[in-house]
């Protein structure tokens, strides 16, 4: 592959952090695209409240890509992932997301603010809005329930069956992508999905008109990183393949490469997901037909502790930065 | 005077920022002393719900030493007078103080935090505040009366008969200078205080322990700019003497100088003002026993229009900072 490859990461949430963290000491050219969906938490307030597209989700792109190389850039790194713990209409907001909704007051555009922030935080790369349109996810389980609302699917209600298989998903209204979302595609050479919540997550990117065509189309490598852990209420008793058959389904393309944690996950940490989430580690099951299995120790020993002002949860276990962005670059030879 | 003179501003709102934005073009080492005692609007929240210091005054500041040099910086000074118009429990509040919280929060000083904004804003300059303490204003009227806190003296409610004489003014709890602020004042060549309102913006800072005291132990030249106008529940019929006389009583120290504006303010305004907020123009009486009188046209063409989003009035006529500066600069000389 070139020398300096144009690497692309569509997603959203923390998985696409990890990778962005990881890639960005490799390389300082990497382009995020990211989901528009999210309506939990912050976002709900955002879109609600200030008429603005989400942003949770880009704002943690642009974290991940943040340079710090002085202490001005430090301080706002810090402060993008700053919540209010305290404050009627505050508590629970996160500082960059207000940050953004300020500077699309002060631009009088949203899609101008995300490019100045970038500009502002000096990050390595680019973030990327998959669509600029205000959509919401809808998703359709195995006995015709139908559930619309990203937080409503990541977090079900209660009377809600979560061991159901959503069996269609898809965007209200229908969304465009974003042309400059289409152009970085275009012009990539190895395009990373991944980790993450498979729908939610993942897969809501190529619910946007345009982009499973031009990730089709595109002549860049398909790398698809699998979770960890499956999850309650979208993937719950999704193994490797089943997960790698939906990337298939939404996309339109087989991966490339698929990635898979070969690391036993600690049998504590693993009855605590049962437990309390009851989610279970993906069993891997998965043969070299149709793409090429790359099977490594991703997990990062590193817990993730819940933040109290945090009101969505927050995984125990992640995949390691570092672990993932080595085994990407040595693809790349 | 020294060639590179240390310059110290004491007061807060909007008449601190028409000075120090005139006199930031001459100087680079300009040094404002901010009262934090304001409890109207943005700065209730930030004392009620966050629990921290009033900023709205160290925001105007911040916002006039701005460097403004590169594109980042203009962007983040426009951020800082942002106010949200949408939201709730966000809508009136301005993104300068959000900024201010929010990095108090990660800094988890906010002492560190109004130095650190600075820093961000590349200011030329220092903003300080005059005490750390949370403190109330209170008035004592000529009819004994007595009010607390800074907006009711400020817009004090209908049943108050706003023609009254403030004859006493002082903090709740006692509050102890900042020693930053000691430290500046004790190093001044020049300190000017004015124009502003009267007791809640320009005396509220000598009510601090300290503070008067080193402005009369001070070598400095003492300067003061008296207001445009009169205000109605604070100086309802203050001539300039009036007004020097009061500066006098809280400060322990007659001004070198007293400057004060010798132009015609407009009739159309002048009765504007009258009608809606019984403000008139102040009278000049000042003879030259005790100070230097400097007579000269200081009033700006511009009118401020009103922000709709702005939750406190704004003035419509201002002093001209570019003449003040000028005429502050010639003293000088």
């Amino acid at each position: 592959m070139k020398k300096n490859p144009k690497i692309i990461v569509i997603g959203g949430g923390t998985g696409t952090f990890v990778v962005l963290s990881g890639l960005k000491k490799y390389f300082n050219n990497l382009t995020a695209i990211v989901s528009m969906a999210d309506s939990g938490g912050c976002n709900k307030m955002i879109r609600d409240e200030l008429g603005l597209l989400p942003t949770s989700d880009i704002r943690q792109c642009f974290v991940a890509l943040a340079s710090g190389s002085s202490e001005t850039e430090r301080i706002m790194r810090d402060l993008f992932t700053y919540r209010f713990t305290k404050g009627n209409g505050l508590t629970g907001m996160t500082f960059g997301n207000l940050f953004m909704a300020a500077l699309s007051g002060v631009l009088g555009s949203q899609k101008k603010a995300i490019e100045k922030t970038g500009q502002v935080l000096r990050i390595n790369g680019k973030v990327v809005p998959v669509t600029l349109n205000d959509v919401d996810l809808v998703a359709k389980y195995e006995n015709g329930e139908i559930t619309k609302g990203e937080h409503y699917i990541d977090e079900p209600p209660s009377k809600h069956n979560s061991k159901l298989t959503i069996v269609d998903f898809w965007l209200e209204p229908k969304a465009k992508a974003n042309k400059d979302a289409l152009d970085e595609i275009k012009k990539a050479d190895l395009i990373i999905m991944g980790p993450g919540d498979l729908y939610t997550s993942v897969l809501a990117n190529c619910l946007v008109k345009g982009i499973p065509q031009a990730i089709k189309k595109s002549k860049a490598k398909l790398l698809y990183v699998v979770n960890l852990m499956t999850k309650y209420g979208q993937t719950y008793d999704y193994s490797a393949k089943d997960h790698t058959k939906e990337f298939k389904k939404y996309t339109g393309r087989w991966p490339d490469f698929v990635l898979i944690n070969s690391n036993k996950i600690p049998q504590q940490i693993e009855k605590k997901y049962w437990r309390e989430e009851k989610s279970s580690p993906v069993e891997d099951d998965l043969d070299s037909k149709n793409y090429t299995v790359v099977r490594k120790d991703f997990l990062s020993g590193i817990i993730h502790k819940k933040s109290k002002a945090d009101i969505l949860k927050r995984s125990l276990i992640r995949h390691n930065s570092q672990k993932l962005a080595k085994a990407i670059v040595s693809l790349l030879k």
